[in-house]
């Protein structure tokens, strides 16, 4: 029998749906709430982060790995952008509720703790931490060859709410907002276990760059992702801003996670393009599957009330962050659409 | 050459030296501080926790991993104790400063997602819950063939400081002072890559009790760690608390982190007994090894001015710690001593 010819996430070996099933039979198991006194959790499931509300202050807790991407960073021994990227998968994420980012820890697994590369990660996590306007305030290393076979780069990031603002959670987003879309520069740090199967299987040379582009391939795919906290802070404050989202693993589905009871109708998200068009036509990835694995050239989307587009745009100017613009909006009805490309899609998971 | 007979935890394969040198060159890197609007990070360098002043409240941050303890429960197919030494690994380290522990969220990293295994860790992390009262506000659950061999288990906690409650970072201990010790329930969940090398090569049998014990050494082993929120809680307030401590890994040795400038003299800290003494035999580990490996036997420490004693033991009483007891006195000096057994620490790592 012939194999599949195309690429799919879970061919890859990650088959999604077993993850959720285990997930699901730890969670309920972990329902436990404290007395009061210890903080009182804000519900807010499946979102981007944890919120609780201690004392007179609401906090936002987020955790998150780089992922197999570090695997591609040992293979080139090329450490500091996924010692940013540490960074950037947690903050990108208090960002998406409009949390303030405040401090974050780290905890790395290795099989040998090798001072250069620490260092090189200890770089990128410095240049995260100066974007992401955040501080280190701890973290773990561990030495574990007996269960890793490679570094483990991960973090969680604590943020807050500054008086007056209120969690960004997309409940208020409704038919009729406009949706706001921030370019990425490139991948973000998800979808990398089918990324490096793709570059082992059709034996690419990360040295050479591919076509269009000058940079070496190894390096384009090494690239940090994009701090969006200018964003958020530029637009969490605004009572028009109705929903924040970080397009993380999942794809342009992250969206359904702001509110699954309206439509999101996006005829701006770009095609494939770039390094994106190049993934897809070396895995022959459908685009489905593309649109559910990648962000095809939007990291960040601000949901907003449609009168507000325009002070939106010049809020973010203002805050540096001169490339976003409208992708779409919001319409009755259940999911996503991205009717230039026939795709639709009806949940996150 | 004869190898050496005595057992060391760099012999297992732990080098802490060649740990502290990568992870200074990481920090060396690490030192941004953000604008005092996103927070204002409190200088604690080693400490248990990271603290950082939001807004109007003070919050305490700490990550941690139950390392190899979770290779013996993947060998026993056990998973329910190492659930809840996710928690306490956590939970512990906000008690030794003092913070009320609000919230965990957790990290996962496997090679297959067992809905069993799964949820038995959920049940051991609801229960550590409750014992730590806390909730749990999140966590990443990654399947990641490609980096890990084994299960990790990790989390990071985030606590805070009520209103009039001041950190207890041991800055104010001082000669005079006297030293509380709160019993342990054996291994804490350090220490584990020595203990089962030791298994390995003697080829122990995990079925069997050890002498002296009537349930099966590979379940005592499993025992999670003891829980000691409640005990924090009844101390942290009162103003006559001037240290706590976790006895986690570096054993006695963790009594530098509460102050590097008076010496501790713990003529009560208990002899080898139990399993530490079946550890210390089976491997013919040397005392200064034993003592900066384990807890041997006791867990959580309070340093409080010499007329408090009374009213805190009473205060522990009150909070359902009813083994707590003097095991020792500050002195002028520097470092650990134990001089029942002729031992002398001078410093933390």
């Amino acid at each position: 029998m012939a194999e599949p010819r195309r690429w799919t996430y879970s061919r890859a070996g990650v088959d999604r749906s077993a993850v959720s099933g285990a997930l699901a039979a730890l969670l309920k198991e972990t329902g436990h709430r404290p007395p009061a006194s210890h903080g009182r959790l804000l519900d807010l499931p499946g979102h981007y982060a944890g919120l609780v509300r201690i004392g007179r202050e609401t906090i936002a807790v987020t955790t998150d790995t780089v992922g197999t991407k570090t695997l591609l960073a040992e293979e080139l021994a090329s450490w500091e952008g996924v010692g940013e990227d540490l960074v950037q998968v947690n903050v990108n994420d208090l960002a998406a509720v409009g949390a303030r980012p405040s401090v974050l820890v780290d905890f790395i697994l290795c099989v040998t703790p090798d001072p250069e590369s620490f260092s090189a990660i200890g770089r990128g996590i410095q240049r995260g931490l100066r974007k992401g306007r955040v501080a280190l305030a701890g973290g773990e290393t561990a030495v574990v060859p007996e269960i890793v076979r490679a570094v483990d780069l991960g973090g969680t990031a604590v943020g807050f709410f500054p008086r007056g603002r209120r969690p960004v959670t997309g409940a208020r987003v409704r038919p009729g907002d406009h949706v706001i879309g921030i370019p990425s520069r490139g991948f973000h740090a998800n979808g990398f276990t089918l990324l490096r199967r793709l570059l082992r299987e059709k034996r690419v040379d990360l040295r050479r760059p591919r076509r269009g582009s000058r940079t070496a391939l190894g390096a384009e795919l090494l690239t940090p992702g994009r701090i969006y906290v200018d964003a958020s802070e530029a637009l969490a404050d605004l009572a028009t801003t109705h929903g924040l989202a970080h397009i993380s693993g999942g794809g342009v589905r992250n969206l359904v996670r702001l509110n699954p009871d309206v439509r999101f109708e996006l005829d701006g998200w770009p095609r494939p393009a770039g390094i994106f068009q190049w993934a897809q036509e070396l895995g022959e990835i459908e685009l489905p599957e593309l649109y559910q694995t990648f962000n095809l050239g939007i990291g960040f989307v601000a949901v907003v009330s449609a009168r507000a587009v325009p002070a939106s745009l010049r809020a973010l100017q203002k805050a540096g962050v001169r490339d976003a613009r409208t992708i779409g909006r919001v319409a009755r009805g259940r999911g996503v659409a991205l009717p230039h490309l026939a795709l639709e899609y009806t949940g996150y998971g």
